[in-house]
């Protein structure tokens, strides 16, 4: 334990997916997450004394934090308990992992007041526990970013296998989150089980394409790999306006255009701040015409993952 | 056209596949390959006057090296015909690419008797013609790596783009072609045409984790990431010993094992030449135990694709 009884955290919003590779790869956003408050108290036990932003539950094993933070408590052998104040940047069911950014912030902040047993890339399964609870399935692509930063390839999930990607330094994503709700769950219940093999090279090639233009900073070859021939055809059909906003947006000059997790959010990749603005006023423009309230951002590929903002009282 | 009428080229044998990346990504080999000399002369027709180290048909029509001289004849309206001379040095059937080693021996040497009006990355469609006539199917991921050199990956078919990946200057292959006969038409049909989303994205995974570990020249990431969940499974049935080959070259520190090509070759990556010379022993020894002979190469992964042995007479 170290002397700190008090920490204040905070974890980006991420996309995962990222066109072709879907279930394997996300980033973090900058300046848009989760903002975490863990206090240590003598009771043994996790109390969730406030939320702000959203609505979600206060029971400790409700909450995704609540359960990120118990299992830690177990496996840690933690002999305190926690008072948690969540702050929700992130909007659930927008598509940019509101589910992971509580998860990972939570997880972050344990291992602070903990006193770091634990290296970053191990606090990824306990997150994963809260997307277990959020979502039914315990995936990684968003949680794994969050925590560590920059583009994050889950290799394997048994063992997992979580590699950082050094982003390319002039990479940057537009994102639009309409306000209409589409629930993870849902969402992967929609995808078919069984894909020809024929697609799955398609997007295999894709995959590695697009690993190859991050690894190499060619933007170029990330734009001609952004193609998901499996999920996008099947998911897209939820997003209002996502052919519109993916065909004006590439157009214009950005290097490829998707959905953001599961959706509805679409994000863009811009090679420049500049173009990413651009494509950022075509999105305007695009939901403006219809009567759909959404958010835009524009943003790096954040090459940091949680961080303390503020440690002690 | 320049003054030459006569030509002497080699092109390497190649491993496709490497592992998870099925249909995508393919190596050459050094020191092993075809060896094909074009000869001008001025009767339109191609005439294959020898073919050596296997008995292959002599009609140009039915001639890998025939039908892809006869493409670019017609594409590029050469108003002369061709003598053709083939030391074949792959075995057909070997799986290390023996027909892409002549279709792409004879589209390097027409380009290069035409005054080389395509660039190297060009002459893969033409090839390819020549892998339609062998397979049925004008894959490219051994015509491609025996055209351009080094790592190749195919991000796509449709529009062909190839893109080129430098190997990591340590990363050896040892190869062991035991002499029994696999189809590559057969080892095809044996797959099975859909599979599920669950294993594709396990692919996928590893797709990603393999071209990342070859550009950043991660040798232990390559070797975690070589796992084939798709095909191998149904493919290695047909290939004596295969389990217990890989089995034993990683046990002996080998990267990783997989099937080359459609088999029946199968090859082992090693950092560095001393172990991949151990593996060789290895299987070897796996193969003198039982009563099939075998080939066994190690080789780096040649950075050189087609070349001119000899300009002139």
């Amino acid at each position: 334990m170290n002397n700190n009884d008090i920490v204040k955290v905070f974890a980006p919003a991420t996309v995962a997916n990222v066109t072709c590779g879907f279930d394997i790869l996300g980033f973090p956003l900058e300046n848009v997450g989760d903002v975490l408050t863990l206090k240590v108290v003598k009771e043994k036990q996790i109390r969730i004394t406030k939320i702000e932003g959203f609505d979600l539950p206060y029971e400790a094993s409700k909450n995704v934090a609540g359960v990120v933070i118990q299992k830690l408590v177990e496996d840690l052998e933690i002999g305190f308990g926690f008072e948690v104040e969540i702050e929700k940047g992130v909007k659930p069911g927008s598509g940019i992992g509101s589910s992971a950014a509580s998860a990972a912030a939570a997880a972050f902040a344990v291992n602070e007041l903990a006193g770091r047993p634990l290296k970053t890339k191990e606090l990824v399964k306990y997150a994963m526990e809260g997307e277990k609870l959020a979502s039914g399935i315990s995936h990684a692509d968003n949680v794994a970013p969050s925590l560590v930063g920059n583009f994050i390839l889950i290799r394997s999930y048994d063992p997992l296998d979580i590699i950082r990607l050094d982003s390319p330094a002039d990479l940057f994503c537009t994102l639009v989150h309409p306000h209409i709700q589409v629930n993870t769950k849902d969402s992967r219940k929609i995808l078919k089980k069984q894909i020809s093999l024929e697609l799955a090279i398609k997007q295999w090639g894709n995959v590695a394409g697009l690993i190859t233009g991050i690894n190499l900073s060619d933007y170029n070859l990330i734009g001609r790999s952004m193609n998901d021939v499996i999920i996008e055809p099947t998911r897209s059909i939820l997003i209002p306006m996502f052919d519109k906003i993916k065909e004006a947006s590439i157009r214009a000059g950005a290097l490829g255009c998707g959905i953001a997790g599961s959706g509805p959010s679409v994000f863009a990749f811009s090679k420049g701040k500049k173009m990413a603005m651009a494509v950022n006023d075509i999105m305007r423009e695009i939901y403006r015409n219809i009567d759909i309230n959404f958010d835009l951002y524009v943003s790096k590929i954040s090459p940091k993952g949680a961080f303390v903002i503020k440690n002690g009282n």
